[in-house]
């Protein structure tokens, strides 16, 4: 599902959550709704980002550095907060749940919880740490794939994930949810150029080691070191040329079996793994 | 996206790709469209499935044992499968791409190839090489997971992937276009009981071994050996009771990160990885 790459600008969504009208765009033209409304912003754009689900919502409410602006909950949701001790920080709406069916896209698991929130600061590219790993993400536009990829992230303790502020889903909805609580945890650092950002990257002492199939290495047999980035390239496009060319290796993952190329967030859960126990963080 | 769980009883499938109605269940009945009935089925219905995507239409194309009863082309993938020298096997309809549009969800990307084709048959448990490695997944219902699970599979030549006939997605659709051809690759072995299966394998000589964050043992610690069952439960719910007591062991990933359980498909193509690394398959 690429971004469709429509700003937002309506004033209205800054200040209520109200029932998303939808918006016909590209493919819904043919007759079919659009995504609702608050999940078609840029990333960049500072409209508000919306957040539902269990470990989602309750991450969120739980991170200082997240302003809540509004919440809403069933009162089975709000039960549950209390039973686990979870401060609502804004006095919550109370709704029932196919009122958060409505601001949500039809197969969302929203478990009685949305919350509408402001996004997260990105950290500038030169206050990474220089230990430990990074991923970076050129031009993987779907949310479920960043999302989980995001979820990955957290549990390998990755600092951080770059990706490009254009071709890149906005961390909203499904993405957040796909990334179960794990925006909280992993800053991602948006950037105008990547290639650019590669090269700071590689001035600042980084390893950059790209993956792709047709990669000289299998990544388990290079002598990685920290502080590492591991790079990854859209399903099909894989990495553009550029950020091929800018990174310091270019390895692939050697598999046995007849198929050769994984789902992208496969892809990177492995490289992850890899990169931990060569590294010794595991 | 839980499956449905309603069955298509319609004869006029069968037959025919005509445009599918669309059919309200579920939170379709708050006004959404439902899923195209195409996407309906459940996996023992023994009416066609619906594979979309040069790498899905492909690999059935290239597949013997697929029946294709229909194939539905627009002039540039013709082009394209006549340059890579892939028979049609039979006929194609020549159509223009939104003719496709609206045989699939608004967000499937066809690339201009659309087949109707028999199920794959589904081997029985016995038949089962009593070497390397499969995957049984209790009721894990989301088809992109899935479909990513198969390609992983492929990709880590695994034997069968056994599932549950109830609770399962079906092999069509999304699940295939996710699995990128691997449905041709990796069979899918469907029962009635899951506990009983995994008490046939264990019979068999198998070593089932179920994940769960609560398991006893890191993965990677723990001593495996060929013939390998890597048993999955779903997000959330994980194993059921019964599947875990009946796994002959049951492991952890242990990740360094705060959060601690992965999206499945990534928890599975880890388990492939740390498998296949320790029984020397790599």
């Amino acid at each position: 599902m690429p971004l469709s790459g429509t700003r937002d600008t309506s004033p209205a969504m800054s200040t209520r959550i109200s029932r998303p009208p939808f918006r016909r765009s590209g493919k819904a033209q043919k007759g079919r709704p659009g995504p609702p409304r608050a999940f078609a912003h840029d990333r960049d754009a500072d409209g508000p980002v919306i957040l539902y689900g269990w470990h989602t919502v309750t991450m969120a409410l739980q991170n200082p550095k997240r302003r809540i602006r509004k919440l809403l909950l069933t009162e089975n949701a709000a039960r549950r907060l209390a039973e686990e001790n979870i401060p609502t920080r804004v006095a919550p709406e109370m709704v029932r749940p196919n009122e958060i069916d409505r601001l949500v896209t039809p197969d969302a698991v929203h478990q009685g919880l949305l919350a509408e929130a402001d996004p997260l600061p990105s950290p500038d590219i030169e206050t990474l740490a220089q230990e430990g790993m990074l991923l970076v993400l050129d031009q993987i536009t779907d949310p479920h794939n960043v999302g989980a990829i995001l979820r990955s992230a957290a549990a390998f303790k990755v600092n951080a994930i770059v990706t490009t502020a254009r071709h890149s889903p906005e961390a909203t909805g499904v993405l957040a949810k796909a990334a179960s609580g794990a925006l909280e945890l992993v800053p991602l650092v948006t950037v105008q150029n990547l290639a650019r950002a590669l090269t700071r990257l590689n001035e600042r002492g980084f390893m950059t080691v790209g993956l792709d199939s047709e990669g000289s290495d299998n990544l388990s047999a290079v002598a990685l070191r920290q502080p590492l980035a591991l790079v990854l390239g859209a399903e099909g496009k894989g990495l553009r040329q550029l950020t091929r060319e800018t990174c310091s290796a270019v390895a692939r993952l050697d598999m046995p079996g007849e198929i050769k190329s994984l789902n992208v967030s496969n892809a990177a859960v492995l490289a992850l793994y890899i990169g931990a126990s060569k590294l010794g963080l595991l």
